[in-house]
C-alpha cells in the first residue's frame, strides 16, 4: 500500500520502520527534516510538505498535540490543499473536538478519518507491541486492520465516531496517572512507616495489582529513574489538560484530575520540563519530606 | 493441629471450614454465637471465650475492627487469660499500631504473633484463593506456612515486624479504592461523552488494565450492583481511616486518601451503610447529574 | 470628557450611566443593540460598531470575556481599525495575556491601555460604591483618576504592568469562591451536627469573619436564594478557567482551585447555567445528602 | 466569686490574670506547676490537683486537648473526685462528644457544664479582647456572662447544648485555616506572576477582604514569620482532626478539610514542630518552587 506517514518523533520513527519492514512504500515528512534519514536509509521517501502525502492511499499522522495536527491538515501546506478519497489514521493523543472536526473536513472532501491512538511507550512501538484503539466508518476500520496487526499486537474498536478513541485513550492516560499517583503515596507511606518500596511493590504486583503497569512503574518510582523521560511531564500535563476540557464540556467533575494537574505542575515547577511524567511521585515524596 | 479459630464472619468461616477440611482440629469462637453452628456442623467444637482457645498450637483471629480485636487479646476473657507459648495469627486489618502491642504482649507470655492480613473478597476464602501477606519472625512464619497454603493461594513475606503486614495491607486497600475512583471517573467522563461504560472497559481490561480487580469492579460500576455489599462502605471508611492514622503517626500527605474519605462518607449519607465500597461511584456519577 | 463605552450588561449600564449623570458625553455600544435603549434615554449616541468609538479621548470596555474583548480591539470593525492616541479602560475580567497583548497593540498606535476591573455586584455599580483595581502607565491611571472617582469608593492602584490588575482581580475572585466554599462546608457539618447555619453565621460574622462579604453570601446561602444569578455560575467557571490559564502558565499548584472548578462544574450539570456561582454550596449539601 | 482555674499555658494564663485583676479570688492549678509562679505574685492561691478546685462557685479549664479535660475531669484526682453544684466553664477547642459527656456527669452530681471556647490569640487575651463562644442551659449562662464580660470583648450564645460552642469553634478554625490556604494559593500565584505579595494583600483588605483576619495572617505569610509559633502546626493538626471526627460522626464530606491536613501534616514533616499552623503557605510555595 502506499502510504503517508506525517510525524517522526519518538513513537512514529519505530512505526514507521514497522510498516517499511513489513513491505509498505513510505512517503514520509516530519517538522524537523533531520529525523528523516533513518528513514530514508530504510527505504522511505522523504516529502516536503504535508499535502505531498495526500495522493497516498493511507495516511499515517502521529504528532505531539492539536496545534501540530491542525497545521497538517488544515495549514497552507495541509493534507487538505491536495485531497483525495485517502483515508487518514491520526494516532495522536487530541482532542475529541479537533477529530470531528477533522472527520467533517475529510469526508466533505471524499476521504476518511479512522482515529487510531495508541498505549504503549517507546519500546512497545519498536517491538510491534502497541495496543490500538481504533474508531471511525466500519468499512475504513477494515481497511486499516491489516496495516494495524503490523504495529500493533491488539486492536480494540470503540466505535463508528472516531472521537470516541480519543476519549477512550484520555479516560486512559487519566488512569495510568491515576495508578501512579496512588502507588505513588502507598510507598511514601510505607516507606515512611519502616517497610520499604521494593517489598510493598512485590507484595501488591505478585497478588492483586498484576497489571504490567504497576511492576513498570513501580520500577521507575523505586529507582527514581525520571530522567531521561519515557513520557515527558510536559506530555502528561498536555494529556490532563485534554481530560480536563472533556470534562468541562461535558460537566463532569474528576476530582482525582485536579490532583494530578497540580502535582505534574509541581514537578514541572521544580524539575523542569526534561522529566518523566510518573515523577509527581517525587512531589508526593517532597510533601512528606521522604525524598 | 490444634487450632483455636476467633471471628467466623463472611472471611473466618470459609477459611475456618477450609482447615477443617484439610484434617486440623478447631476449636472456634464468634461473638454470636449463631455462627458457629455450620462450623460444628463440620466437626469444629465451639468454646464460650477466646480465652478457652489459648492452649491451642495455633490460634487465628479474624475480626471486624481495632476494637473487637483487643477484646480477644486482652479482654476479661481475652487469649492473655491464660497464655501458653502458641502463635497468635492475626488475619483482621487493623492498626499496625495495635499489632506492635499485641506483639510485645503475646511475647511476654512466651508465645508469638504472626500478622496475616489477606485480600481476597469472600468468594476467594471459600475458594482457597486468597492472598496472604503474612510478617513476623521467621521461625514462626515457617511453622504456619503449612496452613497458609490451606487457605490461600499464595503467600507473600513482607518482614520480621509484624505489622509490616499491616501496612501492606492498607497500602494496598488504599491503592484498591484508589483504582475503583479513577475508573468511576473516567466511566462517568466516558459516559457523558457518548462512549457507554462497557465499551470504555473492555478497552481498558484488554490492554493495558489487566489486573482482574479492574475486570471485577468494572462490572459492579456498570451494573450498580452495590448491593449487598461484598465489603461494605464502613469497612471500607474504617480503613480509610486506619490509612489516614498511620498517615498521620508518619506524617504523610496522601492527596487521593482525602477524596475517598469523603466519597465514602458521602455514600453512607445518601445510601445508608448497607451498600458496598465502591458505591463511591455513584456519588462520582451523582456529582455529574449523570446517575 | 468624550468617552466611548462598549458593553451595556449587568455591569456595565449602571456605570455607563454614572458617567453620563457626572455629566460626561457618551458614546454607546453593545453587541445587542437592545440594551442601548436606556442609555440613550439618559442623552447618550449610540454607535454601529466599536471602531465608531475610537476617536472618544477615552474608551471603556466591560464584556464577558477574552474572545468578546479580542472582537471589540482586534475584529473587523474594532477600535484598531480606527486608532487614536485615546486611552482604553478594560474592565473586563479577562487573562492576562490578552491584556498584555492589548497594551503593546495600542501603545503601537499612540494610544495606551489602562486595565481596571472591578470588585462588586451590580448594586454596588449603581450605587457607585465598586473598587476599582487599576494598573498601567502612572500619567494614563492619573489621567483616568477623576472618571474612577465617579463609577467607585475606591482605586486601589496595583502596578504599571496593566495586566497585574487582572492577576489581582483573578486571585480576589478565586478568595471570594473559596470563602464560599469554606462558609458551605462550615453550614452543613453545623447543620447535620444540630447547629442552624443561622446561628453559626452570626457566631463567625460578629466575630472574626466581618468582611461583608461573608455576611452576604451567607445569607445567599441559608436562604437558598441561587436563581435569579447576580453572578452566574459560567462565569464563576470562566473565571475558575483563567486561573487555571495562569496558575498553568506559571506552574502554580492551586489545591483549593481544583475543587472549586469541580463543584461549579457539577452545579452546572445538576442546576443548569441559570444559577448563581455560590450554589456550589448545593452541591457540598447534596454530597452530605442534606440537601 | 471563688473561682477554680485549670490550665495556665500562652491562652489560661493571661485570662486567670484578667480575672484576678478584676477582683476575683483565684485557686490555681497546672499540670507543670512552675507556670502558677506568675499567678501566685497576682494574688492567686495554688492547688495540688484539680479536685481541690471542685468547691468553688465557678471552675474554668482551658487546656491542650480531650485527654488533658478527660483528665481534670474524670481521673483520679478530677473535679468529679469531690463534686458540688458548681459550674464548670470549659474554654478548651475539644470534642463535642466529650463535652456532651462532661455535662451529663456534671449534672449527675449537681452541677452544670458551659462550653465557652474563644476566638483570639494570646496578645487578645491579655488584652481581655476574646471572643468567647457560649452554649449551656440559659441560668448558668446567665450567671457566666459577668466573668465573660471580664476576659472577652463580646459573647456570642450558641444554644442550650453545650457542645454547641465546640462546633461553632471548630467551625471557625476551619474557616480561619481555608482563609489561610486561599491567600496563600492566590500569593504564591500573584508572586510567580509578577504581583508581590503585599501589593496583593493591600488590594484585597483594602477592598472585599476587610476582616482583621487576612491582615494578620497576609502580614506573616508576607514576612514568613512562622516561627515562634502563635498557634502551632501541631494544635492546628489537632483542631482538624477533631472537625474529620464530627465530619464523620455526621458524614459530612469536607474537600477543603483533607487538603488542610494534608498540608498541615507536610508542615510538620518539612518544619518539625515548633511552627505556626499558617506555615501551611510553606508548603504552597514549596510545590510551587516559589519558596
Amino acid at each position: 500500500m502506499k502510504i503517508g506517514f506525517l510525524g517522526l518523533g519518538q513513537m512514529g520513527a519505530p512505526i514507521a520502520l514497522n510498516l517499511i519492514k513489513a513491505g509498505h512504500e513510505l512517503m514520509v515528512w516530519n517538522r524537523s527534516s533531520v529525523k528523516t534519514g533513518p528513514l530514508i536509509a530504510a527505504g522511505a521517501r522523504a516529502v516536503k510538505d504535508p499535502q505531498d502525502c495526500a495522493n497516498q492511499d493511507v495516511v499515517f499522522s502521529i504528532l505531539s498535540d492539536d496545534q501540530a495536527v491542525e497545521n497538517i491538515v488544515f495549514g497552507a501546506k495541509g493534507l487538505l490543499k491536495n485531497p483525495r478519497p485517502a483515508i487518514h489514521i491520526t494516532m495522536s493523543t487530541i482532542s475529541p473536538g479537533l477529530v470531528d472536526c477533522m472527520t467533517a473536513a475529510h469526508r466533505s472532501h471524499g476521504g476518511d478519518l479512522v482515529s487510531a491512538p495508541v498505549f504503549g511507550r517507546p519500546a512497545a512501538a519498536q517491538a510491534a507491541k502497541l495496543f490500538i484503539i481504533a474508531a471511525g466508518a466500519e468499512n475504513s476500520l477494515d481497511r486499516c486492520e491489516a496495516l494495524f496487526s503490523i504495529i500493533g499486537q491488539r486492536t480494540i474498536r470503540v466505535g463508528a465516531a472516531p472521537q470516541a478513541a480519543n476519549i477512550v485513550k484520555l479516560c486512559g492516560n487519566f488512569m495510568i496517572m491515576s495508578a501512579v499517583e496512588s502507588l505513588a503515596e502507598a510507598m511514601t507511606l510505607a516507606k515512611k512507616s519502616g517497610v520499604d518500596k521494593k517489598t510493598l511493590l512485590k507484595a501488591l504486583t505478585s497478588t492483586i495489582f498484576t497489571a504490567p503497569l504497576y511492576e513498570t512503574y513501580g520500577q521507575i518510582l523505586i529507582d527514581q529513574s525520571f530522567k531521561p523521560a519515557g513520557f515527558s511531564a510536559p506530555l502528561g500535563l498536555k494529556d490532563m489538560k485534554l481530560v480536563s476540557q472533556v470534562a468541562e464540556i461535558n460537566q463532569t467533575p474528576m476530582p482525582f484530575l485536579g490532583i494530578l494537574r497540580d502535582h505534574i505542575l509541581s514537578v514541572i515547577a521544580q524539575e523542569g520540563e526534561e522529566v518523566d511524567w510518573s515523577a509527581i511521585a517525587q512531589v508526593v515524596e517532597k510533601a512528606a519530606a521522604a525524598y
